[in-house]
């Protein structure tokens, strides 16, 4: 058996079967999460780590390099934000083939220098090695608010009950979207720059994060597989069922213009939106919709059975998907 | 230019000079150092990462993938020993290609559990993505203790003075006798077991680093890219001279017997040994060595004059060494 036959997640359930997982009490949210969480001292620490591989998540040459720095800093900020946390410090590491040219560097510290500047990120440390193949690993570490009785304030994946609204923040499938223009099936010349750079230089929700937690909801994550099979890793950890009506899901309006045959399905299955999930009671979510602005849009509910999503239509007949979301492992060889 | 011509320390050079040293008043330490320190809440984290990557940092299938766990996380906490700090928590990021047999992982996996038991390292997370070439991130955490001030007992590279005496601990050499013994130039099989097993399994010096700044010094490092290589980063980094005694260097004694001819010339420059070095006073410095047990040993002194190290024969003249410890993307290449 290979890790192919096992897929991304797979290999993630054996690391924590063997490691097991809270065998330290200072562990507060261990694998298994959008990130760690731990106590030190009167702080808890938000640490999450996330790895970009040229071929597999971004085509080299087809963005500037600026681009790849930004996004694999914004990939580590939006699993802060899905905690509910503020970034605070990063570590970059670059696997660089012997005859990158010193361009490329430069032109990725730069991107990343642009988004930790945006999101309060200081990169503080890193290190460099010599690969065949191009990657950048961040590592990232932010911080936890605190409820008014001490403890965490914090969003986590096991937390959805049967009977909680399940809301999204923004619009979806604009960065697959843009994937898809940069992969050569472009639009007009304004939507396909409109898509791309919402594939390229994603806006994590650090602000919704905050607002959910401070509106004392204690359930989400982002959305960087795609809507679906996010939705279903919340549904496996909190041991519940989800409802999607996929009418009620917010396409981004370039998106539907650009593809109007495909853009619903994109919105739910597309990857990489950073968008964030965010479930509880109605009132808590108009709470943070009204934090934010432009209102959360409330997009299905937990239901008793099944851990599993299921995607229904006006009339609440099953819609299939054509595929949901990504396996690295498994996908990777066709990217 | 490509990043070969710039070599690793060149390319995190040109991450300082883009990133700014110090834009965030909470960053003590920032790129530069064996690892990132700064404020959370009342404590002091450290914070570094180190990649292995198949065939460059480690030959596939020479050594068991339980040695790989172990030495990737092993080496990231010999960069918290060298703060003179305590681990607590990493992450793991696996780039694993499609092919890779499961029992791999779970080796890698089983290494890492039992390093992390010895070391007090509680693997929280991670990431696993695909890749054409196997590579192991390890991001990880600790904490540093505080002086009676409150100020964090730090052992940094840049508080070297001239007049203070360098110190290393343990013996030098046997990571790189075990890495030519793996790789076919093989001494007995008893010398060929010990030297290899201090190649794939080093033993970081935790308890010199607390011993050190508990006894007041606040300057040292690992030895992770030979002992002259890394005194050098020391004399950079504190504007200072080194005058190494070459004959003062303690020489693992299994290495002497397997390569007599070569022994001191590993010891001076071969690389992974996870020793420390350690600088300051003699009394401070002997205080450490009673801590410890088997004292430390004094191999020279910092003097004024050129950032540099000059290795001195028994008569004071320079010795010159074959090679200075590894820079990973000039010599990845014939690795």
């Amino acid at each position: 058996m290979d890790v192919r036959d096992l897929g991304e997640f797979g290999v993630i359930d054996r690391l924590r079967d063997v490691l097991g997982v809270s065998y330290e009490s200072r562990l507060i949210v261990p694998i298994g999460d959008d990130a760690a969480v731990w106590h030190a001292g009167d702080t808890y620490m938000i640490a999450t780590t996330d790895t970009m591989v040229a071929g597999v998540h971004f085509i080299p040459r087809a963005v500037p390099w600026g681009d790849v720095g930004w996004k694999s800093l914004a990939a580590n900020v939006s699993d802060v934000a899905a905690m509910g946390g503020t970034p605070s410090f990063a570590l970059v590491t670059l696997c660089l083939p012997p005859d990158t040219p010193v361009t490329a560097v430069d032109g990725i510290y730069q991107g990343l220098r642009e988004c930790g500047r945006e999101y309060g990120a200081v990169i503080a440390g890193g290190d460099v090695v010599s690969s065949s193949v191009f990657m950048i690993t961040v590592a990232m570490f932010g911080e936890a608010e605190r409820n008014a009785d001490g403890s965490p304030a914090l969003l986590r994946r096991d937390a959805a009950k049967p009977g909680d609204a399940i809301a999204v923040t923004g619009s979806l499938g604009a960065a697959a979207g843009g994937l898809r223009a940069l992969q050569g099936d472009a639009p007009s010349g304004a939507a396909r720059d409109a898509l791309s750079r919402r594939h390229s230089r994603p806006r994590p929700r650090i602000d919704a994060g905050l607002a959910a937690v401070r509106a004392g909801l204690t359930c989400g994550m982002d959305i960087s597989d795609g809507l679906v099979q996010d939705l279903g890793h919340i549904c496996r950890a909190s041991g519940a069922g989800a409802e999607l009506l996929a009418d009620s899901v917010p396409v981004d309006s370039v998106l539907t213009d650009a593809y109007p045959d495909d853009a619903r399905a994109m919105a739910l299955a597309g990857g990489e939106d950073y968008e964030l999930i965010l479930l509880g009671d109605e009132e808590s979510l108009s709470r943070v919709g009204q934090a934010l602005g432009p209102p959360l849009k409330i997009v299905g509910r937990m239901v008793e059975g099944d851990p599993a999503v299921r995607v229904l239509d006006a009339d609440g007949a099953e819609v299939q998907l054509p595929r949901a979301g990504w396996d690295h492992l498994r996908d990777g060889s066709d990217a």
